[in-house]
């Protein structure tokens, strides 16, 4: 039986404010628990109705059998699945020099929970080592965000960073700090380093200008539609795939 | 003043069943139907708000000014904007011939309206001749498809096809027939033709046995995970965004 504290908290969790404060957050369904208990994330609390198959629970703390009724008090999602998960948000320490020598994606201000999840499904995929994530980027471990993600959440290493404060000591160190930019040369044909920052900008407005003054590294994503009557730019999770993929081809 | 037929006719666009009679679909947002009017597509009405600036209205045959509370009733967003268009499904005439000479994307029952919209944009940005949708997949016209493809839904020529007695025929003439599988060759290293099918499957399913049998052309996009704890697989979205990249690259 759930208690009111317990429902209580677990939708507290919803909120970033509380998430920041306790240092842990919600994951629902089961492919995406067994993904997170795989991961070597620590999980808390594992809440599942009597409709779930046995999950691998070697390394929870706590588990609970609720009922379809306390389920869906506490699921954030219209039709909820048999398991909800309370897991420790991952501390991931990072330095400059680290920084410096590996590839990484930094977002400025990604503000759709569904793109931020993709980018992190990509960062996973193509094995970036770190997402830096601005302070006005959404959470990464919001409900929708670790729902999109479908478990890469756990295993990419994601860091809230002051970015503009980041970028500029990793560009004073000749780091380089790639973006994308109508007047950049085509991401095809240039060579590409393995190490340094790819910046992805706002879904409305880009990269800031303040961050556009510290990449050094300006390409371009040539369209081929036919016509000049086409979309003006693609959507920031399909830029993110393209370049992803052009960076890691060129390591084989 | 709009007139409950109006409201009923505009209504019944957003089942497939109507938009298949009426050959009509509607479009909402002012950057969507201005996109519309760009394109040559034939738009019967344009309903706005008097909160709308001007449109470039030169092909427009039927436009009326009604309330934000008439807006409310034929909108199907959760905010509506301040403009709605009906137009006609524009019908794109096709044959084998030419689809064996173009580049061209099929979908294989693809079943999210996001992903099929988002498909639709890459198509355009890439340049790809036809977008040909199985009988299964999700109708391009429906309303979240047109608002998921930004407009692109009126510059890409998307035909319904019977998906594989098309790619039978056009198999047996030789044409290069590509799909992704596990057990595909690298498609950083294989060279990609100028013409041709591309498939891509189902979100759940992947590409139906029927219709893998024909793929003549196996591709693989690796991945550079760290470790082996990866997503088992990228989103179709994503898939064909680099798909996408790595055909059209080459034409360069």
């Amino acid at each position: 039986m759930l208690s009111k504290n317990a429902i209580k908290r677990i939708a507290a969790l919803r909120t970033k404010k509380h998430r920041k404060e306790t240092n842990q957050f919600i994951a629902e369904g089961q492919k995406l628990v067994e993904d997170l208990l795989l991961s070597g994330i620590n999980i808390k609390n594992i809440y599942h109705t009597a409709a779930l198959a046995p999950l691998g629970l070697s390394k929870c703390v706590d588990v609970e059998i609720i009922t379809e009724q306390e389920m869906k008090k506490i699921s954030g999602l219209t039709t909820p699945t048999p398991v909800l998960a309370i897991a420790d948000i991952p501390q991931h320490s990072y330095n400059e020099t680290e920084l410096s020598q590996s590839l990484s994606i930094a977002l400025d201000d990604i503000q759709d929970p569904g793109n931020l999840g993709t980018i992190i499904r990509l960062a996973d995929w193509f094995g970036f080592d770190f997402l830096l994530c601005s302070k006005g980027t959404v959470d990464a471990y919001s409900p929708k965000v670790v729902q999109a993600s479908m478990g890469a959440v756990a295993r990419v290493k994601i860091v809230e960073v002051d970015l503009p404060q980041l970028i500029g000591n990793l560009a004073q160190k000749g780091v380089p700090i790639y973006g994308t930019f109508l007047n950049g040369t085509d991401i095809y044909n240039e060579s590409l380093t393995q190490n340094g920052i790819v910046i992805m900008g706002n879904e409305g407005n880009g990269i800031s200008n303040e961050i556009e003054m510290l990449v050094n590294k300006k390409l371009y994503i040539p369209t081929f539609a036919k016509g000049d009557l086409t979309s003006e730019s693609l959507n920031v999770a399909m830029a993110t795939a393209i370049i992803c993929s052009e960076f890691r081809r060129r390591k084989v």
